[in-house]
């Protein structure tokens, strides 16, 4: 490595709003080293503009910020939501932008979906009215539970920068609280954007407390975990009441979002008798149980209107959790999972109603060539909401390589327009992730989502990728790494190689340096 | 664990030829342990049908062979290259194939090809004599130098099941034989299908003399490194002569195609100036600054008939290579990089002239978006002509993670059409690869070529996942990790969990396993 004494560094700004100067968005700034050229025997530097990065981390990444985590992270949301109470403007999102009001939220997600457009002159259309729009539409989601006034204002929809989730969650079999939290604070330092906390063990609310507290992203749950270890496991004592109870437990908490799967019918379970992995989602297979027990209509499903109301007034979005869910690739797009997937674009409306924001969850393990038709149906079956898949894993025989087979699946559904991707580490189908498997499971999805941004040309995408392939040509090599989704692995593989010079590594060697040699040859 | 007694495992088992008695096949086995089901109480058994799996690891899987590295593996081929001169055939595949001779390899490869369908009754159109058209068609390559008799036949075309490359190789600064010996052994192992020395440092001779005589799959090499060394790296000094008796040498010692970058003209050069990345690959970088230096076409071009004529005599393959393949997203499906497919497309067809077995190396760096124009591209100037791929990668940003970045375009473009996907591992742009990185390059590339492989329907591709998700929806463990791409790393990560039956897995712990909710509630 050359002693360049022009480091490029990775530094936290905060960008203002216009309509609410108020607004801080946090960003990365990385600041590039110069091109260096001989003109005439003489060194020329030639600045290189620094590029944005969108960033998850919050203040944790903030070196002038003190974290104490008993006293959980600064309230940013907290004097926008006491300011329209105050106003009497309505509590949920949806409402505002039917109302045609364009909240500090709303502004703060334009802010935040336009890095590097206003530096660099790029045009885009993404301005705090279109914001507004698209979640008047339903196209678009903004998560924001008024009792997680922690967390910052991201969006979920098709014209946007697609998103990408993180599971993190005890089992009864592992992990304490410390290390949920750590794990939550870890996968927002690499880059999700929001958290589902799945824990199904012992401590589920207080764990959830820790996590809230500290989350500078959305948090999302599947209530229904905790509402069965309310009944110590028992399916079939599961109520309604039970279940209210838990909503209301957690939208007191701060959860954003709920995975409900009210999508389960007692007329559609036996369409899965057939299938080859049978129903492989947690919630699904608790309430195909509870109804066939019962022979009787899901309460989830009975109960939905209900259940927004309660949503509707703590700006609380539903996930429309796919229960039926394609488990391995010969179930792929069954009679099961589309009849599902029909309910969901029924309750959608529902939800739409009560003004409550809604987006559908989507599979799983799809073979590449039924990807299409997945984007397709959910657009047309569920008018325009949201789709946040899981994957889909393209192939089932790559245990311990999960995250790599369902990222690929992720980047073309994530390419056709969904809008959130659930990460997937390398231990999906085998365990619980560790803090590792969870840095790998976020890059690898930091990646689909990427690509797909670039395929779908969200404006500004490709900044990044052209930033660092300039540094990567004229062997700054420190910028490359500043400006790479996991500078520490970058740095740490070049290092391995033992470098005499900045000029070229190991992969080629001095005199087979492509690179190298194209600088010699090549007129710039 | 439970203590099942009926632990499946894999076999190395052999299939023999028709038309040629003697042949035999090497493949794994998976002999799989019944299902069990209780039925009024009784515990009943289920066999399951073995799963084949294609194998690439020769005789290092067969307990029964022993390796001596000294003396090379077995010379399989040599029987039916001899019976072939004393018959007077040609000794080309390619020529054999428009004669009409259904070679002994062609056989081979057809019985690869249709893995587990004559077992299971599968339909397949891939006959012997549908080898033998394809190849007399140009669409499709079967690498097989005279002189590396130990390479056990496989082939190469859009009609066939994706495969994968790896490329192995010092350079200047790492890595000696016996690493190199190993790392070759070890990514056919995992499932290489072709390997491809890349060397550039010292003892390029004696480096590919222990490989070649030491494996199962086809070898390529680039013949312009080991050119550039003879004349110490001083490009200038590089001369059609000393090129052309480093072919011969090569062609004398058993390599199985030559990627040669013929495709570099002098008028074209200058097409890279604009470009971001200029000229990534190494060959194109060597033969494009030959041609500016000197104000003139490239031998390569210049002599490609006497190049094809040496060729011919030694049944080796021709690999075009892409000199001007993008180096970066901004680059992608430019001017540069398309000129270049055109000149591909006419020295294909020079090469099919002289009776030599041609295919296409491509990109390289493309966004998902411009792929499909890539490969129809291709199909369309190169007429029809195997293409080659490398990655490509879909964005720049994760240096550390290429295998995945490109793992993603890769899957993409074998599901169009493209026939080999050179794989790339973690320490892409970065260092040489070591072993563990080989390993991951090589099962990240089995996920993108198995998964093109179900989307394009390959016959009986679907046979292993669902064996697999079969065994996971059973709980059968071991039958799932052995019918998996890498047992070893699905049985180390599962192991991490400590469990205590074979019932659930620590990921949801007892009460919420899905799948066992589910088999408790589905009627099967």
């Amino acid at each position: 490595m050359s002693k360049d004494i022009y480091y490029a560094q990775r530094e936290k700004v905060y960008m203002s709003g216009t309509l609410y100067p108020d607004i801080r968005v946090g960003m990365q700034r990385v600041n590039l080293t110069p091109t260096v050229s001989i003109v005439d025997g003489e060194k020329v530097l030639t600045p290189n503009d620094p590029v944005y990065i969108y960033d998850t981390s919050g203040p944790f990444s903030d070196p002038n910020i003190q974290i104490d985590l008993e006293k959980g992270i600064n309230r940013i949301r907290q004097s926008w939501i006491e300011a329209r109470q105050k106003a009497g403007q309505p509590i949920g999102h949806l409402a505002c932008a039917r109302a045609g009001i364009i909240t500090p939220e709303m502004e703060y997600v334009s802010i935040r979906e336009n890095m590097n457009c206003r530096e660099l002159g790029i045009e885009t259309s993404i301005t705090p009215e279109f914001v507004r729009q698209e979640i008047a539409e339903g196209r678009a989601v903004l998560p924001a539970n008024i009792n997680h006034p922690e967390s910052e204002p991201m969006i979920i929809g098709r014209n946007f920068l697609v998103k990408i989730n993180t599971n993190i969650g005890n089992s009864a079999t592992s992990s304490s609280i410390d290390e949920e939290v750590e794990k939550a604070v870890w996968s927002c330092r690499w880059g999700g954007d929001t958290l589902m906390d799945l824990s199904t063990g012992n401590n589920i609310h207080e764990t959830r407390e820790w996590i809230l507290r500290n989350s500078p992203v959305p948090v999302g749950t599947v209530p229904i975990y905790q509402a069965l270890e309310k009944v110590d496991g028992r399916v079939e004592e599961l109520t309604w009441e039970i279940y209210r109870d838990t909503l209301i437990e957690q939208c007191e908490q701060g959860v954003d979002y709920f995975t409900i799967h009210a999508g389960i019918r007692l007329k559609n379970v036996h369409l899965a008798d057939k299938r080859t992995c049978g129903i492989v989602s947690r919630g699904g297979s608790i309430m195909s149980k509870w109804c066939l027990t019962k022979q009787r209509e899901s309460f989830l499903y009975e109960h939905f209107d209900e259940i927004c109301d309660i949503l509707a007034r703590y700006d609380v979005a539903v996930s429309l959790g796919d229960g039926l869910r394609p488990g391995c690739i010969a179930d792929a797009n069954d009679e099961a999972q589309f009849a599902e997937l029909d309910t969901l674009g029924e309750l959608v409306l529902r939800a739409w109603q009560k003004n409550v924001q809604a987006f559908i969850e989507g599979p799983g393990h799809v073979p590449l060539h039924k990807i299409r038709e997945n984007m397709e149906r959910q657009i047309e079956k569920c008018h325009n909401a949201p789709f946040y898949t899981l994957g889909p894993l393209v192939t089932d025989i790559a245990p311990g390589y999960d995250h790599i087979t369902s990222a690929i699946g992720a980047t073309q559904i994530g390419w056709l327009g969904t809008a959130m991707l659930c990460y997937v580490t390398p231990k999906e189908h085998l365990g619980l992730p560790n803090k590792e498997d969870v840095r790998t499971g976020v890059i690898t999805y930091k990646i689909a989502a990427h690509a797909a941004d670039l395929a779908k040309g969200h404006p500004g995408a490709q900044v990044r990728d052209n930033a660092l392939s300039k540094a990567r040509y004229e062997f700054r090599w420190r910028d490359q790494f500043h400006l790479s989704l996991d500078p520490d692995r970058a740095l740490e593989y070049f290092q391995e190689g033992h470098h005499t010079d900045g000029e070229y590594c190991t992969m080629c060697g001095p005199n087979f340096c492509a690179m190298r040699l194209s600088r010699e040859v090549i007129n710039k």
